[in-house]
């Protein structure tokens, strides 16, 4: 069996999920390339070596340039702030290393531009973490689609809706600072939506979009775990410098007419990452926190018992699923990580690039940027502009 | 056109929606004899004025036993509290008036079996107000059950719940006492459980029961309406003397197993008169608190898109549906009864007997009362046994 | 007894909706003015007098011009196709007759505006038929929003999801065509939203629209009635001169960020009307296919237990229902009709003006219009400016 | 870090289950024991080996009575077929081993009654594998329950439901040969639902059942992994000794009423665990094809928004929640087995019993039997006189 021996830099939220997810991948895709936990990295040695220790990485160390320059690595895994992706990822390529790098590329379309040219110049495999794409019941959907069975797309509308900075007080951590994150509920939560309208849809063509902060000043954080942070007491304030709150209109490049908003003020949506499409044999319906089912709808039912079906995607004909558990027994966030890590090992293994890759970082990347374009300007922006 | 001249005895929640059915029937349904609210009956003149007026009776009577007897009068629809059924119906019979008459048929078996013979020797027509029977997504269960696409039915579970007298302050009503109600959720709510498993599934073979009264005592009421009512502060107590709750196991005679619960202790079920079917090609699901929808699922539909479809029973391929409003504008509770309507009129108009009538209501009893039975005795009692 | 005479023009299926709501109010609100169906009109002879017996009108007459004359009138009744609102209005407004008139109230601003103009000069009570204002799940979402529970609104989406014309074999009826429509989707289904808009948010001020017609070219069509209809095999065909789909982003006054979707290409959606709204302190969410429901968040609910509820708007907490059947038992798309002729009726009885009057429709018009000019122009179109 | 030493006899789908909760134990609660995965042990050399691999075990052996009795080895999880639990754990006791036992904890309650008493002779820690206590929704049910928010409990009701075996040709797997797995759907399923009404509601008092086997030949199988097998074609048959369906009500010593209902001949139902449970302050609902949901509803909500509120049991406020991912993102199956390990190693650490343990087994399996003797004899019978 082959190994790929790993260097990732980044141990917080998605520094687990990755670890959870190569230490998984043995024993439920065994045919897999087998990951080596080799090094992690990260700034405060204390906290790093506490991370090594519960994630299960043999090694850690605090310099990410020394990491990604080493003989015994074969894959650099990106999970830093965003705001660090394009330095280590174009180091990491420059010494021939595969990367997986968490979304968004970078923060912002040229640097995501300049770390594709570096690693297709270098002829690396190279990865984007758009998990949500490897949900059994999106890829149903794409099957779907693909076989054309929807029929012509005629809608696709998509919304990422969570609560979590609802509360005035909720304090200012780093997602909310434009200089370490990018954006704000556009970059972090529709960045995955366009994502998925790539995978499932196709290109973009044009786009207007309208955004806010609703919340324009917050308490300082003193500690940030995945979504949850803390402020002391009487704590200074400081600018939130991203949006609360982005949605935009979009025309792909086949007829096919978009809605997206992504949010983080929609009371009571912890984590609503939800999509529907509309062709003219049929529909879908997703929504993440039922994250094992995808609501189907086809015109070919006999007319009285036409209507939407709730299919549990645990079913061997459904995608992983027969890695996993009988029917009816589901799968949970974490496993959109499996699966991902699954695709990259795969496309090392075969000598190919793994699909979501680079390119699709970048062209996620123009959307983006091109949305945020159109708000400022306030017309109907082109992608082809970008 | 056709007339069908009606006298009414009752006017409290059954009389009003039988009136708005009679009211109803020639503006959805031009082809049904054409209801003449003639006489409406009551005893208490000053309500029942009220009442003639509001519900739009031409004339209001005090004495059952005059309206009965008329000349004038075609029908008699008994909507009386159910001790008074019996009396009625007998001496409607005898006046060679069609009845129809609300459920239960009677307090009993034997007095359910009287009024049936009562009707046959008279050679009237009569029926009994099963009304959920008329969901147009009933309906659609009965002809996927009929047209043999659910195959072998193996499990038919159902449970009627609600929870108006959750609160032990809640008066002592006449739906409390079995002197007058004959029995408490048990032949209220079971009741149309019992039918709805007659008209899907088909004869009951055998059955085992339990109930409870939870709450013994409760203030007397001053007022009563539906399904609210009043008592005064610091009101003198009863006695309840019927069923909080019954639950029952069934075996049909085809080999189906049953489940079935009736209860009024159920807390945040305002209404949830429901039902699952499970044969070998397929299964349904139905609550009426969602009465527009039938969940189907079919074993014939493609492996990887099986699951549950919502089937909204409001499409021309439906019973009923085209006589209302354009697909996906639903309709509510009332509607069942001028659906009942439409079959009672049907039936006079080509003389034969409507479905559900009396034999039904005699079934009914009959499984009631071996329950009843069943509780009694601790022991399984077969229908056939009654 | 006070009555309200009424001549209402139109016959189909807002004329049926119309009868049957005049006919009901009396039953469940006998506090009302009491509807005298007096004189129903249409052009068509024959389906007339047919539809004059069937919706129970005492008379039928071919010309509208006689009857908004008429002195034995108080009310018209105007739900002819909607190139008909104007010249038909301005009549009854001229003959001092109090108006009910059907959404849209025009094709374009400028006629709408010249309605109400004519009905604020001539004194009368004038009402637009925007029926969803008065499902009692709606209402309750009014009362949490204006009551403060929801706190500060920061998002409201709504979508209007048909599916009858996505047949491209369907025929061209007189929705799909501009000149006797106004618009499509649009003004069919997206001024529902507009209006839902208005009385729960506020007013918008700034828009930005996108649309298109999927199916460019149809058979022209034999019979149309409600949202059915049929071509002749081998008809002749004609272009479709109003959009399938329009979409919005809107801007609110007071801050709120607003997504609408009208489309009449939503597979599996009969008629899904549904919106949600996000604000400081809660959330609703309502889908007109499950009418009787709402569902409602707040972060005011323990920690442990926050979630979204589903409340069933039939107990006496909430508005109508006490009017109706006892909680639990659900009402359906017809009885919007007749709480708007309650409001009416109330509104001529007290010497006021009912909610929503032409003043709405004026306001969903100027929103209509802004969208389709920003469409045009491809500019975010400021509603000042209409 | 105190370590625990495993050896695990058994290595299909709740081998796999085990091999994965002990392998991500430290990543999620580094607080745990730490899980060495020492021995795994089965009867083909060659699958085993496999499996040991994949799954992660140092070594694998053939012979359980070696295992048992190494010094090397703190506990012993058995999950081979249920006719071999009880001569593995009576030596594992008598060994003085730790033992986990998957459910059932024998094929009948005398067996189990000498497991526990040998347990408790040896004074080892003991557990039994009820994994769906460990459900966060389920706990939160609990806590409830226990706080008593929902007040006195009236109803319990559940129902597990599958359909894997509902096309007549599946093969004769073990699970359908009474000789092997003790019973069918009662002893897998519907034990479960024993536990859960056990640990949620309280001691059961007594029942009465009824069952069914409505396939009584199959086609003997080839092969078979979790809930699928394989039939070669023309197979000979051998008769299913086990029941397809079990029904029973029962009465609970605090005066709840309960129905249970076990089958794998619904059709639709993957494996649909679910209950509802009614008290006089709320109720609680179930489902585990959703199971990070609890719906919720409590009679203390404002009277204007009462109704089930669905709450996502992924908040910080929920039990182990917090270990995992950030409100919304959801867990799977699995996990309840993560959870379970946990509750055991601390009870290790502790020196304290785990619940469930052999005592809950025990309990569970009284009724399982009292059951079937009511079954057989067709009558009540007390849990008291097994």
């Amino acid at each position: 069996m082959k190994q790929l021996r790993i260097g990732m830099i980044g141990y917080k939220f998605m520094g687990k999920a990755h670890s959870n997810a190569y230490r998984s991948l043995p024993m439920f895709f065994p045919q897999a390339l087998k990951p080596q936990m080799s090094v992690i990295c990260g700034r405060n040695e204390e906290a790093l070596q506490e991370a090594a220790g519960q994630l299960g990485w043999s090694e850690g160390v605090t310099d990410w340039k020394e990491l990604v320059s080493r003989s015994d690595i074969d894959l650099i895994d990106i999970n830093a702030p965003s705001n660090a992706h394009k330095e280590i990822a174009l180091a990491a390529a420059a010494a021939g290393k595969h990367i997986f790098c968490e979304k968004p590329l970078a923060l912002n379309l040229a640097d995501s531009r300049e770390m594709l040219q570096a690693a297709e110049a270098a002829g690396i495999v190279h990865m984007v973490g758009f998990n949500y794409r490897f949900s059994p019941a999106v890829r149903l959907a794409k099957r779907l689609i693909e076989s054309g069975r929807l029929g012509k797309i005629y809608h696709f509308r998509a919304w990422f809706l969570q609560d979590w900075i609802l509360d005035p007080e909720f304090p200012l951590v780093w997602r909310l600072q434009k200089e370490i994150a990018g954006s704000g509920s556009h970059g972090d939560l529709g960045a995955h939506l366009i994502d998925l309208a790539h995978f499932l849809v196709g290109d973009v063509q044009e786009v207007i979009g309208m955004s806010e902060t609703f919340v324009k000043e917050r308490p300082l954080a003193t500690e940030m775990t995945g979504l949850s942070a803390r402020a002391s007491k009487d704590a200074p304030r400081g600018a939130v410098t991203v949006d609360d709150a982005t949605l935009f209109l979009a025309r792909f490049a086949n007829g096919t007419l978009g809605s997206f908003e992504a949010t983080r003020f929609a009371a009571g949506h912890r984590s609503t990452n939800s999509f529907e499409i509309n062709g003219s044999l049929g529909s879908v319906k997703f929504d993440f926190e039922r994250m094992n089912e995808l609501e189907v709808y086809l015109t070919s039912d006999d007319e009285d018992v036409q209507g939407f079906r709730r299919v549990l995607a645990t079913d061997p004909a459904h995608d992983y699923a027969e890695a996993w558990w009988p029917p009816g027994h589901t799968i949970g966030f974490e496993h959109t990580f499996i699966h991902e890590m699954l695709e990259l090992s795969d496309a090392i293994a075969e000598g190919r690039q793994p699909e979501p890759n680079f390119r699709d970082g970048v062209k996620c990347q123009a959307v983006l940027e091109a949305v945020e374009r159109s708000i400022e300007e306030r017309r109907w922006v082109p992608i082809s502009e970008m």
